[in-house]
């Protein structure tokens, strides 16, 4: 099956938002086997709406519309159908529900034109909105599958993901069922992880195994079609074996939390106190562990120590450490994380140091990192990395490769066996 | 005049990268007065690049197209255009000199395919590429001009800004000159800071003005067209003296410097060094300081006291501060902000503490926040605001907030004339 994707908004074409939907709907029609071959772009303007549609209708089976499916006047997509395609519009009783109730909740008026936003084309499918007001929907009409949503990113991904591509799946590919599961991977970059498992992704069409990096982290998902949920997860069950026997040295979890939030979840089942002096991350790391929720029974605080002379005076890492071995070295990241353990009563403390550039720092060069642990009841160690010339992809990886660290010292795998590193594509 | 803009890169169809380029080109154009109807993305494909090459002919004068100029086989945007437009592929010496000194300093060899990068078709006006190899190329064919340009944005935004426009101004628009100016501001959202100048922005076809929100910041952007560089600044001077009838209070720099980088510049001109002591943001604001290159003459430390314990234990909060006010005050704010100055030595101390959410806090709100300031020879003082229920919207204001309180503490600034807030688009 083919498809096309059709973005309406004349925001879009003044470029004040970027088109993130036309790549998100893509992914996700790649996911189940449908190939797309064009985008197009047009403004809150009927005759090019419709021209687009038009064209769309002689490549393609399936048009997929998002934007314009708000309460104000530009918002012209579902009356440009309704008038194209000779479908009247009607109300949906249970979005018109969930408008009145939603205002009659908050401290705004409903304006009048709110309940646009529930007319569906008569005969079509409706798509809930988990996120939002304006219902979205699935029509098809002369050998043509017509798929409307809704313009804000975090109304139309919901959507698609819990809604729009079951109906896909069962009405139009005439498939059961649609199940899908993410590995997520840190230590090696996107193009390193693809080149392990090239012939693994490159044979299967069912399921599917596509790769995603995102700020140093890797997520692999593996999606299938299958007539019911068991036959789908055996065949995942399958395609991850595979994949796990040549990267599982690099998997830290599951679905869709990040490596700070895996630390932190183990980091709370042990019940472990974390701790951190930080030079060169200047309060990244802590940072990142504040960043999730539900922190304060793991985290009670730490330091930046910017300057040598505030390492010692403040932080107590001693004058002949840094003396001899200098800041940028694993004796100091050692110290340093060994001292803030001590000051703020941790049972894990971290240490960075290093040049994040662009200057050189003790005639080491950007991109020298030691980062130090020190954990209860194990000798201290620290690691060396070489990271970059960038300044905050520096910052960033040290921090990330901190946290590996962490949890591989906490869950007592082994630390010296591979590279860490990662992709920042920040 | 009129533009279409065409995406190449059967990537972008894969969803595997979102299309930015399209937006950047549309608002660049867009501060030409160029209007920009379409865009449509198609593959690394022969046939459907001149399917839409075609269409676009139909519709508009100008015809830009990104990707497919790089080294590989999939790269057929030039050889496409030479076999429909019917013009030869020349070597462009310059760019041929650059390919080989660059694979000359580096360790990777030069593969043979690199040299295709240094083609361009004949007749065309070159576009150099600061950022990369690939050169692009403008070229006026039969009423039409037809733009090539590189696929990577680091490439593709300083080709456009450096030299795509200014040969559209000279040779398609016939102006001279394109100058123009950025203005900052933070401390109200987009929306409102738009309703202050609306009468302004709407009434400018020359100088045009554009407003841009980016992570609680706001920029204005002034572009005139114009004979000459004089006559180009005159009139944004004109429209500058406007906005800031209106805006002035909001303002806080010219041009590419963030407020984080404003700042570092002023606490460098005054030698003044600053320190934090943070709560809520949990090492956010000082790692929003060290993320900036040369903060070391500025910055030794800080700290970070999540717990109260840690507060009193570490950072030296008297037990009856946090006892009488709780640490959720402006008093403990306060203190926080003295005691890390003495700890660090600085001239100005900053601290932040409050509720980020989700979970409430001594009865206090998620997005209550008190931020607390302590300067060499002044009155501490500390201000209160409220901003959402969202845990990393609330962090990140309370960076930029605390930012801009010490902005207008070292600059001898009102401090309590208006809001401060700032939108967070992140």
């Amino acid at each position: 099956m083919k498809a096309e994707i059709i973005s309406i908004g004349t925001e879009l074409l003044l470029g004040q938002v970027v088109n993130t939907n036309a790549a998100y709907i893509s992914r996700e029609l790649a996911s189940l086997g449908i190939e797309v071959y064009h985008h197009v772009t047009v403004g809150d303007n009927k005759d090019r709406l419709i021209e687009a549609v038009k064209t769309a209708e002689e490549r393609v089976d399936l048009i997929v519309m998002s934007g314009g499916l708000g309460p104000t006047q530009d918002d012209i997509t579902k009356k440009t159908l309704s008038d194209y395609l000779d479908v009247e519009l009607i109300l949906h009783e249970e979005t018109e529900e969930k408008i009145i109730s939603y205002h009659k909740n908050s401290d705004f008026k409903m304006p009048e034109n709110n309940q646009l936003q529930a007319l569906i084309l008569a005969d079509s499918t409706p798509l809930s909105n988990d996120t939002g007001l304006a219902i979205g929907m699935m029509l098809s009409r002369n050998k043509h599958h017509y798929v409307l949503l809704p313009g804000p990113p975090d109304e139309l991904e919901p959507m698609v993901d819990n809604y729009l591509k079951n109906e896909l799946i069962k009405h139009i590919l005439e498939e059961q069922v649609l199940v899908s599961r993410v590995l997520r991977f840190f230590g090696l970059t996107e193009a390193q992880l693809a080149e392990k498992i090239d012939g693994i992704i490159s044979e299967q069409t069912n399921p599917t195994a596509a790769i995603y990096a995102n700020s140093g982290e890797i997520t692999v998902r593996i999606t299938a079609k299958a007539k019911d949920d068991d036959e789908g997860y055996k065949a995942i069950d399958k395609v991850e074996t595979k994949i796990m026997e040549k990267l599982s040295d690099y998997f830290f979890g599951y679905g869709e939390k990040t490596l700070v939030e895996v630390v932190k979840d183990r980091l709370k089942e042990k019940d472990l106190k974390i701790t951190a002096a930080e030079s060169l991350t200047g309060g990244a790391f802590i940072s990142e562990l504040t960043s999730v929720t539900e922190v304060s029974s793991i985290l009670e605080g730490g330091m930046v120590t910017y300057s040598a002379d505030k390492k010692n005076k403040v932080l107590n890492v001693r004058k002949k450490t840094i003396e001899d071995f200098g800041v940028v070295s694993g004796e100091c990241a050692v110290e340093m994380a060994e001292k803030a353990r001590e000051m703020f009563d941790a049972d894990i403390g971290v240490g960075l140091t290093g040049v994040a550039g662009p200057s050189s720092l003790e005639k080491q060069i950007p991109g020298t990192v030691w980062i130090g642990i020190s954990y209860k009841g194990k000798e201290s160690f620290s690691k060396h990395f070489h990271f970059s010339y960038k300044r905050n992809r520096n910052r960033r990886l040290a921090v990330l490769n901190a946290l590996e660290l962490v949890r591989r010292t906490v869950e007592d795998l082994p630390i010296d066996n591979r590279e860490y590193y990662g992709e920042d594509n920040q």
